[in-house]
């Protein structure tokens, strides 16, 4: 096994990602010598104490960073203006500040204020995830053959950013590096805008008079139901990653809108050829998709 | 084994529905002593022969009516009122009329005025299908556990209707019956409403710029993904029910695109509880599946 990357790593926020990341150390290792992680609540502590996945578990992120050579925020990116305010100041000298969060500009703009001189900030986003939220939820492999973006600044030390691609090498993911902008315009419409359609759907059918809302959930498998999976995800994270995407997600949701009225009116008016032309294209996407064997 | 309940069951066509019931009958029996199905191209025909899954495999649909006791409908519902009208006069007196289509409002005017007296028509649908079409995509456990839906007439043969549902009962399925525009209308929300809004993202996939549409098939996993499944169905199907359920599905579009301006506006403005409650909404949805084991 190869030596820790870090001495002590801070997890703060232990859910869906904070658990995995402590997973692979301990099923793996070669991330860190020591875990320390924060939970909010003292069931959650008391929770992840007993599951015995990390080796500290803190209520106060200052004790949690305390020491640490490698803090990764891995809480929902609405929290993270207060807590980089907070642990801010208390961050070692050489340490290296990351994150999780699936925006990145809103994370460049409420963090960058209170890093210190002589930390490093390496904005990083997994994509991997599943419909399930907690520290029960995570899993070693959550990472496995998944994608992790960072996005440094220019002035971001490259030494950095290459510890943190190796840490989440490490965790089985494929790096690959960005820019924060293209970064949010790209996950605005292979992630945000999906769930934001998924969430809306479910709200639809749930405005349903009562009847027709129980034979909705009756027959769902006919196609429904593959949009509630992706809708069963993390209220608070979504929450926050709508409005800390906002202008990239307005401008895809306006566009998928425009294409939604267009289908409408081939509907309407029976435009047989506008509408195979549509259904034509999501096949040759999903064509595209297994032959990249993303599908 | 059951006795068959046909002598002869003629399949207009024999894509991913006609393929599975001609499998169930030589997997398991008790549908028919012999099938005879048609299929428009020499190729698919050829290739039917090849599969062995049918008895008779015939051009013409009037050839393979002949002496059918039983006549289901398999191909998209945009061909059922010619297809009514060429093999209406040819359909032997008793036999009972079917069809496999995702809309009956439709399917019922389309086909009951070619029906001759003494020939019972009874609309069906079987809930259940992937996204692969063709005679190779069938499989014999299709129908296992998925509901099949019959939307006779008020003065359809109740003895025929149960024949039907014995039908779709050895098939595997559950069956129910229910009046056809109540039929409509819940298929709308649960199944062509989510197809149509996964071919238009899709399509506003496709119309991104070459740098970020491939990004978006490379980062797909992360949402996207779901998405396409769905859109990879077969487009002359599709296209048909769209047409063919034009009231209910723009119904249904229009609430949802209500729905969908409405969460916009929450994200411009800032609204957190009005997203955060409909996240929470699509959740609970969510769980009604998985408590109802239809997630």
């Amino acid at each position: 096994m190869a030596e820790p990357l870090f001495r002590r790593l801070a997890l703060i926020g232990i859910g869906l990602i904070g658990s995995s990341i402590a997973r692979v150390n301990r099923e793996r290792g070669g991330l860190a010598a020591e875990i320390v992680a924060t939970a909010r609540t003292e069931k959650t502590r008391a929770r992840v104490a007993e599951l015995g996945i990390v080796d500290r578990i803190e209520a106060d992120p200052v004790a949690a960073v305390a020491g640490a050579d490698c803090v990764i925020l891995c809480t929902p990116v609405g929290t993270f203006r207060a807590l980089a305010e907070q642990i801010g100041p208390h961050l070692s000298q050489g340490a290296i500040l990351s994150d999780v969060g699936s925006t990145k500009q809103s994370v460049i703009r409420d963090v960058t204020p209170h890093i210190p001189q002589g930390v490093h900030f390496v904005p990083g986003h997994p994509l991997a995830g599943t419909e399930y939220s907690g520290p029960d939820a995570g899993f070693a492999s959550l990472f496995d053959g998944r994608f992790t973006l960072l996005t440094p600044l220019p002035e971001t030390d490259p030494a950095a950013v290459e510890r943190m691609a190796e840490f989440w090498r490490r965790c089985g993911s494929m790096v690959e590096v960005m820019d924060a902008g293209h970064h949010d315009r790209v996950l605005a419409i292979v992630s945000h805008l999906p769930h934001l359609i998924a969430f809306t759907i479910c709200g639809t059918a749930d405005d349903l008079a009562d009847e027709s809302r129980q034979q909705v959930l009756k027959y769902a498998a006919s196609g429904f139901r593959d949009f509630t999976r992706i809708a069963a995800s993390d209220p608070e994270m979504w929450r926050d990653v709508f409005l800390n995407n906002r202008e990239a997600l307005l401008e895809m949701l306006a566009r998928f809108m425009e294409d939604a009225q267009a289908m409408a009116r081939a509907v309407r008016w029976g435009d047989a050829a506008y509408i195979e032309d549509k259904i034509q294209r999501g096949r040759r996407i999903r064509k595209s998709l297994i032959e990249l064997k993303q599908a």
